[in-house]
């Protein structure tokens, strides 16, 4: 009855990584052993958020990679998926630096605003946030209601909005909003007047987050804040699209973490019988089952980071994998939480953290039914959103 | 668009109870509208027991008919469907104290041991726990370790308790035991030298409930202690069966209460186009799906409350149902959860504290994994629990 | 490991039937035995209808009480059980001609053409059909195009109809069809001139049962062909709710009829270990799945008889049924396939023929899809078909 | 709404085949259109055999260069996804002949053997099947009774097979039995004396594929019949396991070919209101969800290719990927089927076909319940078999 030699690695994606994905695969592994599990359950049951992670995150050097635009997407997507082993929360605070706010300076803003928010963003010297998602309008930002007029002197921004990751850290906001009619990105220091921001609390998910609404009130800007490439809605859209790709990874990490946690309970927890609970068929098929699922999602996160780096990625066939993979992550969650018994309940574990914050990230960029209704739609040519 | 005349009860199980049943269904439905859900989220998010519920428990009269055996099967189902409703803990403090106290003083206690209890236990002037579990053995109580020994005067209890319900709030605990190798059960007051109790913290469900562990260290207690009918694991196990009964009906409950939250959402919530999320067939099919669901269950409920109330309930038939019921009510607020998008992860709502309560629920008193054996046992002959 | 005493009716309501209700059910399952299991997966291989069986089924009484209305529906729904039992095609003949043709006669037929119908149909001396569905509309019946014109004398019918079960062997067709706009049902003989018939070869599911399609070219028939009571398509409509009452209990007789023969099958499978297939805790989870599933099926099928009974059946209650039957049946019927091995495939059992037969139920008499819509509706107030 | 561009290749991965890959590819296509679609429904409802079709497989080259150990593990899954979109039971017949067959004799087989087979076999000149499975003992190849005895020229076999593909048609047999208590295998020519073979008639699945029992009476074979390097159970294992490979891409194409039918047939069924049925959101959802299963299948597959051509493919990767896919495959099918209505009963449609011939797939060959074994013996290094 020894130890098995090849346990969450089942098809052996990891052995074939080259030199570099396999350092940072390791360093980002150390990180979320060391600084993130000795302590986030009980951050988690506290809602505390811990702000000396900031500077942390930043001198792990992948932001400034992201910044410089050195990272390769499978690399990217392989730190996604260690830091969601960790917490899916601070995979989220990762998310939004690098995909949301980094990835659409690079795209979309001026050399100007490059040169003022990269570097600074990169190290997380300064923190950015996405402000996009309105109140009343959850997956569905054609609804938007906050507005951009056009002054003398550059624009003034009235609106709010909800459910923004980082919000009351950020020192800078993208912030979405219609001029006359038409989508525009603003980077809107957050110590303009009239913009404020307030942290949601009582979450019961991603309690180790900072999750916060943005309030603009009358936010006076100048012509510069303006980022002349985010023209439309579009260019919001392929920023999520952006982001969507280091969930799908992030969420293969969570399900291995509790798959890992799940697999050692049951192999160590011995009955009275004198046998252990991995000794039961039903476990047994329970692991083989996850084991499956795990596999699929990381050769699917994969092969989207292939076609990623050959510049051949489409917008459905990542919300194929946001679908498929957040699916099946919360679902291993699930089983796993309940091979734990009693004990699957309790903070000594990290399954049942892990598990409530799949939540977030199953219904957050994009629900189920949306992604699937956009595949849908590429599968027989036919909207179906209403 | 009238809203619906017919909601939860789509197969009118309600419009044919009798009149008791129906007066002790709304009583309890006010109950919970009134002391529960106003503030038991935010005690969920702190992880505060409210003590004040206890008396309050007891003047609903319920656990008084319990203790004097006038109460029958399904309006004492009823009664736990409509406190599950509001919270899985709160009916489970109910269950302890109605069913595995109160029942088994009923079943195998002496004469003066009910004068002694029975009383305080229907008021809940003095509470009770029920001290089976061990840590190291969930769902095995054959593993049992604590131990009784004959004294001269009577017994000196030894061993430890865990997960148990109520267990540092209770005035009396059951105490199961082996004694010259054969299980026993004892009632022993918490104030009796040598018992302790301490409080599992960091739950990240039954946040809201007492949850202990109970540490008998040369507890010495008096012949007349012992229970006079409880003279093996069997008499347990029977206590036990009365209290899963309980929760098949409770379970019930909570989908219910998850069902009305999630579909006045679903026909509230307008989207910009001015369509409520109601509209969809994705989430009109999730909506049947889940009535038909919870039709199942409660038919199942009663059916068993009728067995039960001929004396004809077998355990496999209880085993069933609480294998079939609370798997069923978790998936039901799993999807709920979902239906809510970004808002189901706020305590604003009931529905995240009533699906990570429903965890707990899902694996005590018996993992689907076991109950699924008993009832194999049963379909075969053949046992195949190891 | 003698054998288990409690098998199927694991909720024991069998035992709580009336006299006559115990009567009919052994009489049904006798004739299962006796006359349809022996041969039927050879007739179901070669794609061979029984004709024999037509006035043997009349001899059962049944449709005979169901002509005079004194069937009471749980003894109804009993039955149609029981036939279920044996076969999904069997159980649909009886469909067709007793609640299709007979309820619709008995419901909106003159008083001459019940004289006329009634007794012959009841005997089965005279077959029926009832002519709803198009061949471009499968759950639409409001999209038809079948089209009756007023002359003279009565009326002359233009149109087909399609999936037509007993179409070719019919004697009389309840032909529905738009007069002015409107649908009307009227009573045609076969052997009216125009009138044709045509059955649909090349099926694998049903293939021991007559699916035929219906022709009418310019079918003149008499003014009294028309049902008075027919008035609208909400005619055919209440028509089809009673069959599909009958559906309801039908698949869970499908569904016992499976489980009955592969839990036999695995408790009888001996393994080169000497141990059975049944020892297997795969296998028991398994089985106590399927039993809970159709314990459902069952109470909801009584309840609904229940309700029925007491004139308090609404449509909606039936979809509910009709789709969560259907589901589950066929559900059991694919796990118990599976736990034959190879031997599952081979029509030495009968498992395979139930299964594939339980694809048409599935589907026929509204899909799933659109049961949960209509079941949605009730919910939420909101018509989402299109 | 004009048709989609991409369609079962989601992931694209048929765009990087390299150019072998690609001809064979397009090769098998259009033979499985030419040669099987047209008239295979037919002969499956008929339960024909077509034997004109060996020849042609022959013809397609595959088979050589299987002999000749030329092709490449990929490309050969390629070939196997694409005759297994047309038929699971014409993917059988090139798995047995050239996994089963030509794999065990160039892997096992003496110089004269090869000599002697090889060639023909890679033609289709001459047919093999491979004797393991006996009646009583389906997924257990441990409990063999076949014997082979030594004697003065060679061996005395006695026994019987069950479940032979090609059982009927072979013109060599590779017969498994135990000398001296351990397993080893021989090439047995059919026609010598004392061997016979009987076709199992009324399959409802595979009705198009012979499959066979053999019976062996005292049946004298040389000692050059004996396979040098088949010393071992093992070393039927490892050739299972081979053949194991290409039913996880078979699968595949099933339930692409199933797929990409249902999508057709959604988007051309126009209803009433002159909407097809895929502008559904629960047809379009149905969809999303088998585009996502089917490139899982696939990209597993692909992996798994990619560990056998690097040499480091293990038995619990194949089990996974085994397990996985057909899972997968006969759920799309069954959604497909459902899709289809009354019409998917129908031969005029593959899917039906696909479909029950899946069921034979999903346990022959190891069913899911021994490949979830498998791997969770590798997950927890405890086997549960029994």
């Amino acid at each position: 009855m020894k130890p098995p030699t090849v346990t969450h690695d089942l098809y052996e994606l990891d052995q074939d990584w080259n030199d570099e994905q396999r350092a940072v695969m390791l360093q980002i592994r150390k990180f979320v052993d060391q600084e993130i599990l000795p302590t986030i359950n009980e951050e988690h049951n506290n809602e505390v958020l811990r702000k000396d992670l900031i500077p942390k995150i930043g001198q792990l050097g992948i932001l400034e990679m992201l910044a410089e635009g050195s990272l390769d997407p499978v690399t990217y997507g392989i730190v996604c998926r260690e830091l969601e082993r960790g917490s899916s929360a601070l995979r989220s605070i990762v998310s939004v630096q690098g995909s949301l706010v980094i990835g659409c300076i690079r795209d979309f803003a001026s050399a100007e605003q490059k040169a003022t928010w990269l570097t600074k963003l990169g190290t997380m010297e300064a923190i950015g946030c996405f402000g996009l998602t309105e109140p009343d309008f959850g997956s569905n930002p054609a609804g938007m209601i906050t507005r951009a007029e056009k002054t003398s002197s550059g624009f003034v921004l009235n609106g709010s909005k909800c459910w923004i990751t980082n919000g009351t850290q950020a020192h800078v906001a993208i912030v979405w909003a219609k001029l006359d009619g038409v989508v525009k990105g603003f980077l809107v220091p957050t110590n303009t007047p009239g913009f404020t921001a307030q942290s949601i609390k009582g979450k019961w998910s991603f309690r180790t987050s900072d999750t916060g609404m943005l309030f603009l009130s009358n936010v006076e800007v100048p012509e510069s804040a303006l980022m002349p490439g985010a023209k439309s809605l579009g260019a919001a859209i392929k920023t999520l699209n952006n982001a969507r790709y280091g969930i799908c990874w992030g969420v293969a990490g969570a399900a291995r973490g509790c798959f890992e946690e799940a697999r050692q309970y049951v192999i160590d927890r011995v009955q009275f019988d004198g046998k252990p609970l991995a000794s039961h068929q039903l476990i047994q098929n329970k692991l083989a089952w996850m084991a499956a699922e795990i596999t699929n999602m990381e050769l699917m996160s994969k092969r989207l980071g292939e076609l990623k780096a050959a510049g051949r990625v489409k917008p459905y066939q990542v919300s194929l994998a946001k679908m498929n993979n957040c699916r099946k992550a919360i679902e291993v969650a699930r089983v796993c939480r309940e091979l734990m018994g009693a004990n699957g309940i309790h903070s000594e574990y990290h399954i049942g953290r892990r598990m409530v914050d799949l939540e977030t990230v199953l219904t957050y960029e994009g629900t189920e039914h949306i992604h699937s209704l956009i595949v849908g739609e590429n599968l027989t040519g036919i909207p179906a959103y209403s």
